[in-house]
């Protein structure tokens, strides 16, 4: 690796996470679908606030939170994203520098503010997020950076960016960049709503190679295939993707890898209290185990290691080391 | 208790914590003495932000806490203290209320922005925290409600509120409205370098009977008193005020009652992350234990309980039902 690679360049919506303990009785009443992502405007935002309890705010965003992983395992990470010129804003810029991340991305100026989520954590640790995206729907092209692009081993991008209109055309020109350096691309799905939406345009990612490495929990594969059988959608993504990684909760992760399928064990915890983050962390894990050339196993293993320490503690990014916590373990990090 | 008495009416600076873990160095390099509160100056703030690392933010300060605590013991409490119309204000305002406290300060218009204090956390779950004051310094005797100090039981202020020339004088005001209506007027010592600064008249507080209940840990009554003896400090305070409640951190809390000394032990937890607002939640169940007119020793227990609670997790509010938690401790709140 040379001294100004990035392990990952990591391409998504900046989200402030606005995070409250809640009971399900509060999703029904609010017609909340538990453990996916709404999108929400302003004035629902407003009412949802309102009405949910006590919060704690952090710096989080799907892609966001996986650059953050990754400075954690002691990689190097680059992430381009849209703040406003706003408090909040400050906050996530904060955020990603102090960890060691790049992040050069223009802040919005006069326009609308620093996006947030308010996510609603069930007493099981299942997350249930509400989106207002505010100055992510202006990230475009022209905030794709050729040179940081070129200098990652692979871009890693949302599902999520298909939501704001301009970011979809700045996925496209990320993923041009990067393959015209010889770089990987990569995508997360993000979320079985989003597939839902996107699913003609994702599989023609897949399908026309724009995308090399693929994200996906079941739901979201079971989605993408439309399909109720988890093997089915395994088999379906073998012909579709020379690497896929499917997270499956309790049951740890399914590596496919030129039509071959293998599976790594969950990491077990004690006690889960926020599964927000759960996929985000997997993915630094494991795109910080194949920048080191590791076996996309091994790979997968690292990243149930940084899934399971997300989801033991209230927050979408570590709360320790994990490149102390992969030591421990035994990884050579 | 009338319909709509309070248990307890807390006021004092309105301040969301912006919360980071440091290794103790970074304190030693920035001069900062590990386990007081620093007040900083907007540069240097901005200072220190910027050398910290990542950060999650939550409503804080101590009065404001020690609210929060009492009603999620299921209590009924009412808030003072002075934010700015802006984000982290709208935030603080949201944080209380849904919690089902009563905060009717107007807001600041067109001046400083909400406090925040920068908080630090030791690997060792120390905090040691700096404090920008912004919009508290415009707390004043125009913003105490005669109606609410005198619909609440005891008028709880923070020793911090010395540092705002207004706010002073703002304690005086709902000092008074307390007694004239027969209620009774309580304060916590803040912090060791706060008595230093304030300490002749904080003496004269308790010698003037301005204040009937004293809160304060260890370190800060020896700083009343000017001793290194804890035993000194316990005695002389039994001639200064009626009720004091001692916390001596994993030695529990002394509580000197009409001279007499009786001690109470601490809950033991396994694993101490994070020291802020362990003194504010002492002091929100032993409130509510007054309130409810239990034996002062009975109202430390449940402050033990409570401070227990707080120490267990990063961040200075409960994560979880004290009403839940004392119950199954065979607390009747």
């Amino acid at each position: 690796m040379h001294q100004n690679d990035f392990d990952a360049l990591c391409i998504g919506n900046a989200i402030v996470d606005i995070m409250a303990r809640t009971e399900d009785d509060f999703l029904t009443d609010h017609n909340l679908v538990k453990g996916t992502m709404h999108l929400i405007d302003a004035e629902r935002a407003e009412t949802l606030y309102t009405a949910m309890g006590p919060a704690i705010e952090a710096s989080g965003g799907s892609a966001g939170n996986t650059a953050a992983g990754i400075a954690s395992l002691g990689g190097r990470a680059a992430f381009m994203g849209k703040v406003a010129d706003d408090t909040l804003g400050g906050f996530y810029r904060h955020d990603m520098t102090s960890a060691g991340i790049v992040f050069d991305t223009a802040a919005l100026e006069n326009g609308a503010p620093t996006a947030r989520s308010m996510i609603l954590i069930s007493p099981d640790g299942e997350r249930t997020m509400n989106t207002y995206l505010g100055a992510c729907r202006e990230l475009g092209p022209d905030d794709i950076d050729a040179d940081t692009v070129s200098a990652a081993r692979v871009t890693y991008m949302e599902g999520y960016l298909w939501d704001p209109p301009a970011a979809k055309a700045a996925f496209r020109q990320a993923a041009k960049y990067a393959h015209a350096a010889g770089r990987h691309v990569s995508i997360t799905l993000s979320d079985p709503f989003c597939v839902d939406r996107f699913r003609a345009e994702f599989l023609d990612l897949l399908r026309t190679g724009t995308v090399d490495i693929l994200f996906a929990n079941d739901s979201e594969l079971k989605s993408l295939y439309e399909t109720g059988s988890l093997d089915a959608a395994v088999d379906a993504v073998r012909h579709d993707c020379p690497l896929t990684a499917v997270t499956v909760g309790a049951d740890g992760a399914i590596v496919v890898e030129n039509g071959k399928v293998a599976k790594v064990p969950a990491v077990e915890i004690a006690d889960i209290r926020d599964l927000t983050g759960a996929g985000d962390l997997f993915a630094a894990g494991f795109l910080f185990g194949l920048a080191r050339s590791w076996s996309a196993t091994d790979a997968a293993r690292l990243g149930a290691l940084a899934a399971a320490e997300v989801i033991g503690h209230v927050g979408p990014r570590p709360a320790t080391s994990l490149k102390d916590l992969a030591t421990q373990a035994g990884f050579d990090v």
